[in-house]
């Protein structure tokens, strides 16, 4: 039952069409010299009318490329789902890449050491020119495969420690993790806050620490000693689970940070279901603004930025490396905070030296 | 700065290791006759330690494919962003191609204009060698496209009405949306409600005919007149302003049934801002299931389906499509309703003919 696909148009169809020869074809769609203007400009308007494209199998053979960027998404399949981040990210890649013509190959896997292998086979299979690697791990052997692979590549937030080997075409692009975070205990503490709770997302990824060391730092500063971090796996039960717990530990956060949507969501739930008031009991912060944020009750004081825009920066860069560019880091704007309804002073009778009393067990 | 990468692997390379001739490393690879099976085997393990690959341009312009299959996501980009259908679908159909070594070219576009132009240039281009078609509409030019190309298909949902032309290489992978949409409708009626609003998504969609035409017949089966379907972009915006819009109408619904989670939640979000307490004045239900449903203060009755599953058999009838199996109309299981905190009978006094007093108006 299958059919014959129709064939694609081939130079030798332009050729036939035009009435030239095949190499007048190739010279004039390859913008060499050899033919007249007005050879080139029939070969051109017969060849847009046949619906011809260069093959990018004949171009990745010929050494021109795939013209096409990886990305992989390593993340644990249940975890996958509501964060409405990467969707955004990739739809600023898009925008990017389609207006050069390139392809996105997309895929999801469960962890590192696939998607390295992931890397190796695109690259032995000609696949990509060039990846965008998101998640970026504190120990990343990522950046160092990709050089050996010669493969360029942009790393969507920033490693950490020092920039490691200068690669010869691995760019980075980050935001100031510190300094947004440090503006949400800004807002916090300015409200009376002291007793801060952080439930962040996976414990290996970069930013995942920059934020845990900012929040150590900011909290010895202002010599706050009930402040401190729990690292989840960003899911909606691990974000609820971790809630559970501060809240009925022994010296409860009356705010609390959570590292992105999903989980402070969860958080608000938490809180409902003990009776707990926000942001009358306890202040709530959520690190990614989205359409959930916006739309709880109360709504969510959320860090904010334009994530489309910082994919479509990625590919950007991307691409100016695969045109021969040299390498940078690049820093993106910094998170803004934006003030909603989940955040207030702590309850009345909160002692700002945490003496201990536990709250909201109504 | 640019390093020349390394090279890849060559038949050359393997033939020079192992010792042989390079016809007989391709035989070799190729699985043909001509060698002897030590030889074969020898030739297999030096080209596995040099991590060779078949080339996926070299496979492309033989005619083997590509290896790798399509999909077009075409929706505003500002509609883009928390449904976690899309995230959990992609994560099935990875799971089905990782295990064929397939890859997934993946592209956001902004309408089926742009949807039908993506499919020509990849088809030109030799990108992929099917597609995964997403969002059936009710006039859908995109099987019949698909169709001239050769290129197959899995349309992931039912098109409306009979099947179309008999397609050579293109399946249907469908739930029972009719179905899903009368246990919603039983649950609610058996509780005792007669005013219910149906808050649609996009009204050029397939799927969101056949749901408002099952609300229509059920309604009339069951005489409520006050029943009734209004479509929106699936933005949580367009969900929030068509609740507040139910909600002070002349005939208030005392149920709303959201076509997915964001607008479900945007939706809890005015209830509260209005004073309306769900479930006691108005019942909420979500058709699709997910983390946000499960964590909203009342949790949702939702609509649960395995969507990474469903998934994973759209992309395994795909690769059977390409095995060259002919096309079937492939019927998934049919979502069930999971009852949650937030239906519950209506208000007392709601006249169950619909007199139309408004409530709520605290």
């Amino acid at each position: 039952m299958r059919r014959t696909p129709p064939r694609r148009p081939t130079i030798k169809d332009i050729a036939r069409r035009a009435g030239v020869s095949e190499s007048a074809v190739s010279f004039a769609l390859n913008g060499r010299p050899g033919v007249s203007d007005a050879t080139r400009e029939r070969v051109r308007r017969v060849a847009e009318q046949l619906g011809w494209q260069p093959s990018t199998a004949a171009r990745a053979l010929s050494g021109e490329g795939a013209a096409t960027v990886g990305l992989v998404l390593a993340r644990p399949a249940r975890t996958l789902g509501v964060e409405s981040f990467f969707l955004q990210l990739v739809s600023g890649i898009q925008e990017a890449l389609a207006a050069r013509r390139f392809g996105l190959l997309f895929q999801v896997v469960e962890d590192l050491g696939a998607e390295c292998a992931v890397y190796r086979r695109w690259w032995a299979e000609r696949r990509v020119d060039g990846l965008l690697v998101v998640d970026p791990r504190a120990e990343d052997p990522r950046p160092g495969l990709l050089d050996e692979l010669g493969l360029p590549a942009v790393v969507v937030g920033a490693p950490d420690g020092p920039p490691g080997p200068p690669y010869a075409a691995i760019s980075t692009l980050w935001a100031d993790d510190t300094a947004a975070m440090t503006s949400i205990i800004d807002h916090l503490h300015t409200l009376g806050h002291r007793r801060i709770t952080h439930i962040a997302g996976l414990p290996e990824l970069a930013h995942t620490r920059r934020r845990m060391a900012c929040l150590r730092a900011e909290a010895a500063r202002r010599e706050l000693p009930d402040v401190r971090s729990v690292t989840t796996d960003y899911s909606d039960a691990q974000g609820a689970e971790a809630t559970r717990r501060a809240l009925t530990g022994p010296r409860p956060p009356t705010a609390i940070v959570y590292d992105n949507d999903v989980m402070a969501v969860a958080g608000l739930a938490v809180a409902a279901e003990r009776g707990l008031s926000v942001p009358a009991d306890v202040s709530v912060v959520a690190w990614d603004d989205s359409a959930l944020c916006r739309n709880t009750h109360p709504a969510l004081t959320s860090l904010t930025r334009d994530t489309p825009a910082f994919g479509r920066r990625a590919a950007e860069h991307l691409l100016s490396l695969l045109n021969g560019a040299p390498p940078h880091r690049i820093q993106d704007a910094t998170p803004t905070l934006l003030p909603r309804a989940s955040t207030a002073p702590p309850p009345r009778g909160e002692d700002p030296a945490g003496s201990g009393a536990p709250h909201g067990e109504t």
